[in-house]
């Protein structure tokens, strides 16, 4: 695995030993651990040993990262490459793309289906085996069963994730958004990962544990496409021809985009909201035409969706229930409010804001405690798992016995009591004709949890009481259970806890308001998501597709951009947190104020110097350079020619920008010549083609030159890149920052604004890693102090 | 009115004379006038005079346009300024910004209000009157009385779009379109236009023309949102302290973007919809935070309308019929499809994109040749646009009577037959008893047969031979009507094509399909939207929000997916018709395959070599340069002093790029030195604020120089900005296109690939204009050869 080139560190002595930097960097930190602890990433070694997985979670090991290509490198073979494409190719590139977005949709749909079904036959038959020990009055026997089969269940899928994949733990969310920002994170999307996460996903579920499928989905949608766009797991790769035209980063980006929106879609069966979620949280380059191929992977989901619930209606799925296209039906609920029901909506948003951004913030506490608990070893991070699965088991069953049981109204919707799987009046141990309202909601799926409590016209079905205990519950475990190591979604334990403090709020409104119990439950789930998740189109479009009821959105809407007003006022979003905790390097999309006070030149003068190499290099100078740094890109600078009609002297030209890996390509295929000497176009075409430059896994390392190639030429020209974005030196890093992220950058080069004999042509090159805030701000302390007053801005 | 420099012409013999420049590009566009006249823009005069209003619906008089500055302006000034900023100014901005997304929703919401209560009660006590005609069979005054009122209607729309503000004829999301491109179309945006808007859409709707208010409200929105952000009419804006913010085409872009999608919403009652409108098909740039602030405003506007309708539901809107904020509910069908249902579904697809693509094919021709009646003065307009009122008006009327009389059906869901105004049973000509199934179609509000259309479980309802009439009618007024004088949207007349073809295609599959015909009409409404104007997220999701049906969802997607798909493949939708055939400089998001074969330095070579100027320059060679060119920027080169640490001499510098505008300022406010010396900040602060600078309208015209003062000196470097965006001259048109257009710029400066003593710091300088694919294959003929071959790709 390659590292990203940062040179910006706090004057580093050695500037090429990685190793040294690191130290410093890590010194600097320690020297003032407490002051701003929360904002650190967990990580001490950050700058060059950047982490992709800091969080024990994914395993406390510590590997690099790479930053993606998402720049066209027009060198002279891709160029040559691109001309000489016949229109059967350009044909062949598009219908390939197409076919595999339709195959990202219908694989994504398929597995949702299977991973629906497995966890909805496996609980199934769980709860209604308790509901049989139950019923014989064996308490104890339906305590120790419910316990241990979940205890088997966490255990399958922690030790999954703990000893074969590490990065399928959590929702891998984070992790996307960073990919399509342009960090790699290894290991992220491969077929282990993919296996795991499915396998994990399923035990995790049916185990009870608060967590939902739903982000383990977008992580499973995206594997899915990567995998298909690279032909398969990393060892058995299909080397079609077909997929050779996906060999590069910008393509990959599109399908993954494809793949998360996929996810969301099969996860809430919310094709626009799956689109839309990519759009608003997960990419961070969009175009018009990727917009209408998510859009087509999406309709290939809910096409996939409906014809199984088609198959599961005629009863041929064991106990998976019927139920439509729609998950949480409330478009039977009579929506009708007046003027004076904005009041209780905005209360609604506020708590939601307020309880949100609580909720990141002790989330936030916990996680860093589970790293220390996690980065013990693997041993520690399953006792975690199964400990936070007994305290589920444990509450989940025996809190209902504290309930009281109440008599069943003739005039509820459903029969009552029901000794069924779901079912919105659950008997559990009460006398019959009276039920459980706390077993209704614990002692079930967290789907049909959220179901019975988004219930509608049954206004006097829960007591205070119970919802007070089931709020209070979803509250720790909301808390406990998202870091462990087992692949968990953030929606559905935010949905439950929301719900719950929906449903409560509408019982103290009591008789003020005429909106019902169930859509109060509605609109807290959406304002604790939008309070936490600080998505707002998004979730209004997927809150419509789940409960099917238009007439919701205007309050919906003031919901969401209440609660996401007042969480943004305390804390950033949650994934934001997660991405700032693993240390990630994400670009944000708005420059820091700050960063207009200070130019790319003076950001480059405090790198070490950029190593530029000659347009004909000698091999020594090359492996040399290749050898003792860690660069991937070095700029090109030739003896120029003077331009015409001027009176140049010794000028020098910048040729353009050639990757780490196509110099290493060039010293594997032996690309030497005797003399210096320019090259000629056959000659390169017959010595390379641009799917063996797309190869970006072989290391210097692995490359053997003997003493007499070391004395020979390389003719670097037709493997420069000649036309690398470039900034002059007196640009603004805001400005700068402003035109990487939005033309997807790994490499900017930095030219001199003076011209003249004996300037360089070049005078520095940044990374993602020099734009960054944090860098930035520990390179140039003085920037710190008027950070703080210009924030708001 | 400014205007932008263009300064690529084939081989110019002065460079800085425009007639000349134009002629010869006008010369060389007739050598070949029929080859490819239909890619032709309509203006012959192309390159300098580049005109907003070439078609005569907006006036027939060639317009300059100009460019718009969405890069920030870094300069002294703008540095000082925003650092002294206080936290109470940056709060100020904030709240102003969102107080403008609200009053632009809020005034949307009631405006459209207003249009909707005028046009059903105009057109109501309209339609009221011909059935009281009808039974007492005066079938002629009928006649007379139906075509005497659309007339007047028609006139008094038409004579206000002609004689007030041309502009305001036609639909204007094109003009809107190119605005957020960065092109600013003269009087777009102004109270004339939005009065005459208003106006005229009420007019021309009543009339009964086959057109709707929505393309109008878009624009209305727009016009909305401009004028706020400019605090009122162009004469009498206000000056609050706090509008000052929005004084740049940044914040005010930010805004319209916001009125845009409020008018979709309006339009639509579409909130989700509008704003996914706004992202796919106006807004070229596009940032979370403004996703958030136009969601805002469309909820805004939901919740206008949605009391303003609780308010009708009472009785008080006159003859507003009654129906919830959803337009042409379907919610009640039961749908149920099953595979072989995909079948129909494909073919919808396909035919509705065969039919969008040759509807944009005939309307692009019916276009040209109405611009050429437009032209010949305003008489011809007012004729042109009273001609299809009295066609449609006698269509409407008589085709009626053609007709059978069909007997009511006791299971009919409504009452039949209707002498109401609305109804989908109107009893017309025919006995008791019975209805007249076209005059249900036709002699209605477009709106109500929109809703007839739609109308499911009425399987038996309408005839084939009324359908085929319809569709025919509307075909034909749907192409006839568009280019006519009056405010008009694109989305009503294709709703109602489509839903006749839907029906009459759900007619013929018969017993085939398990499908309700209403569904048709539905699904084929959006298969030729999708098939004309190509959209398919915000198409479906209007079409979600307009029918409020979900399940219809995943058959929606497949026909509009195939529709685009099938439309793409012959031409391009609509709005890029009419943008082309306006002349408006519209940059496209991908770049033409060519355009890696040509490099920036190549383009700039084709351009009269780039005026600079010098950091401390002398007023006359100011006053010269301002007089002989119309260039919008010049270059700031100085003699620079040698970097330290190089051995430079003769060294010169770039300093930054200086505005045209802020050069007259310069000269107005007398900012004269007598010696040849730079200047303190503390003497341009007193002397300039920002404020000044950020005004656009002062010309050079406007400013006296005495002979003394041309003597003297300027200081130019606190107004420069310091930090352009540049290319070095090897970088690829492709690559270049894709910088610009993503981080919006007006001016790109090209610097030199070399280095050394004379090498001129600055090569060139790119405008918008310079990147137009036509443009450039007009001056370097050799690359269109090869266009029509890698078209594809």
């Amino acid at each position: 695995m390659e590292e990203d080139s940062s040179q910006l560190a706090a004057k580093p002595e050695t500037p090429h030993n990685m190793e040294a930097e690191t130290e410093a960097d890590g010194e600097e930190q320690e020297q003032d651990p407490e002051s701003n602890s929360l904002r650190q990433p967990l990580l001490l070694k950050r700058n060059r040993t950047l982490s992709s997985s800091p969080l024990a979670l994914v395993g406390a090991k510590v590997s690099h990262i790479e930053s993606l290509d998402y720049e066209i490198n027009e060198n002279d073979l891709f160029k040559h490459d691109w001309r000489s494409r016949s229109k059967v190719q350009v044909l062949q590139y598009i219908f390939s793309k197409w076919s595999l977005a339709f195959l990202v949709g219908l694989l994504t749909g398929l597995i949702a289906t299977l991973i629906n079904l497995a966890i909805e036959n496996i609980a199934g038959y769980k709860l209604l085996a308790i509901v049989g020990f139950i019923e014989e009055g064996r308490y104890i026997t339906g305590l120790l069963f419910f316990t241990g089969v979940n205890f088997l269940l966490t255990m399958v899928a922690a030790v999954l994730c703990v000893c074969f994949a590490p990065t399928a733990a959590g929702p891998g969310i984070p992790e996307i958004k960073a990919y399509l920002n342009g960090v790699d994170t290894p290991n992220m999307f491969g077929a282990t990962t993919l296996l795991v996460k499915i396998v994990g996903s399923i035990g995790a579920v049916s185990a009870g544990l608060d967590l939902g499928k739903e982000g383990p989905l977008v992580h499973i949608g995206s594997c899915i496409a990567s995998l298909l766009a690279q032909g398969g797991p990393d060892n058995y790769r299909l080397k079609w021809r077909w997929l050779r035209y996906f060999n590069n980063d910008r393509d990959r980006r599109d399908i993954i985009t494809c793949g998360s929106s996929s996810g969301v879609c099969a996860a809430f069966r919310a094709p626009v909201g799956g689109v839309l979620f990519a759009l608003e949280e997960v990419a961070t380059w969009w175009r018009s035409s990727l917009l209408w191929r998510t859009f087509f992977s999406t309709a290939v989901v809910v096409v996939v969706l409906r014809a199984f619930i088609e198959i599961c209606n005629s009863g041929r799925c064991g106990l998976f229930g019927s139920g439509g296209l729609i998950m949480f039906d409330v478009s039977d609920v009579k929506v009708s409010y007046q003027i004076m029901d904005v009041i209780p909506v905005i209360i609604i948003g506020i708590i939601g804001g307020l309880l949100g951004s609580l909720y990141n913030h002790v989330l936030h506490k916990v996680l860093r405690l589970y790293n220390l608990i996690n980065q013990k070893g693997r041993m520690h991070k399953l006792l975690l798992a199964l400990s936070v699965s007994l305290f589920t088991s444990v509450c989940q069953y025996c809190l209902p016995f504290l309930a009281q049981c109440r008599a069943c109204d003739p005039s509820f919707p459903e029969t009552c009591p029901t000794n069924d799987r779901s079912g919105n009046f659950k008997q559990f141990n009460c006398p019959p004709g009276h039920y459980n309202d706390l077993a209704t909601l614990l002692l079930t799926t967290n789907d049909d949890a959220v179901r019975n409590i988004f219930s509608s016209n049954t206004s006097n079905e829960f007591q205070v009481f119970s919802i007070l205990i089931f709020f209070a519950l979803y509250c720790i475990l909301g808390l406990i259970t998202f870091g462990i190591a087992v692949p968990s979604g953030l929606f559905l334990p935010i949905i439950l806890m929301g719900s719950g403090y929906g449903r409560l709020l509408g019982m103290f409104m009591g008789s003020y308001t005429n909106l019902d119990q169930g859509l109060y439950a509605v609109l807290g789930a959406a304002s604790l998501m939008a309070g936490s998740m600080r998505m707002t189109v998004s979730l209004c479009v997927i809150f419509l597709e789940l409960t099917n009821n238009l007439l919701l959105l205007p309050i919906t809407m003031i919901v969401l951009l209440i609660a996401k007003t007042v969480g943004d006022s305390f804390n950033p979003s949650i994934y934001e947190i997660i991405l700032e905790l693993k240390g990630l390097p994400f670009l944000d999309a708005n420059p820091e104020p700050w960063m207009r006070n200070l130019t790319v030149g003076e950001l480059a003068d405090a790198k070490p110097p950029v190593i530029t190499l000659n347009g004909v290099e000698k091999v020594s100078r090359i492996v040399d350079v290749l050898r003792n740094t860690t660069h991937n890109g070095f700029p090109i600078v030739d003896e120029g020619v003077p331009v015409p009609g001027t009176i140049a002297t010794g000028a020098t030209e910048l040729h353009g920008l050639i990757l780490r890996a196509h110099l290493v390509q060039a010293l594997k295929k032996k690309w030497f010549l005797p003399e210096k000497r320019r090259t000629e176009e056959w000659e390169v075409r017959e010595k390379f083609n641009w799917v063996e430059l797309a190869e970006r896994e072989l290391k210097i390392e692995q490359v053997a030159v003997t003493r007499e190639e070391m004395e020979m030429y390389v003719d670097l020209h037709p493997l420069t890149n000649t036309t690398p974005y470039t900034v002059v030196e007196s640009m603004s890093v805001a400005k700068a920052m402003v035109l990487f992220r939005s033309v997807g950058l790994r490499h900017m080069l930095i030219v001199p604004k003076y011209q003249g004999a004996g300037v360089p042509p070049i005078v520095g090159i940044l990374t993602r890693q020099d734009l960054r805030a944090y860098n930035i701000l520990s390179a140039f302390p003085h920037l710190a102090r008027s950070k703080a007053e210009e924030k708001l801005y």
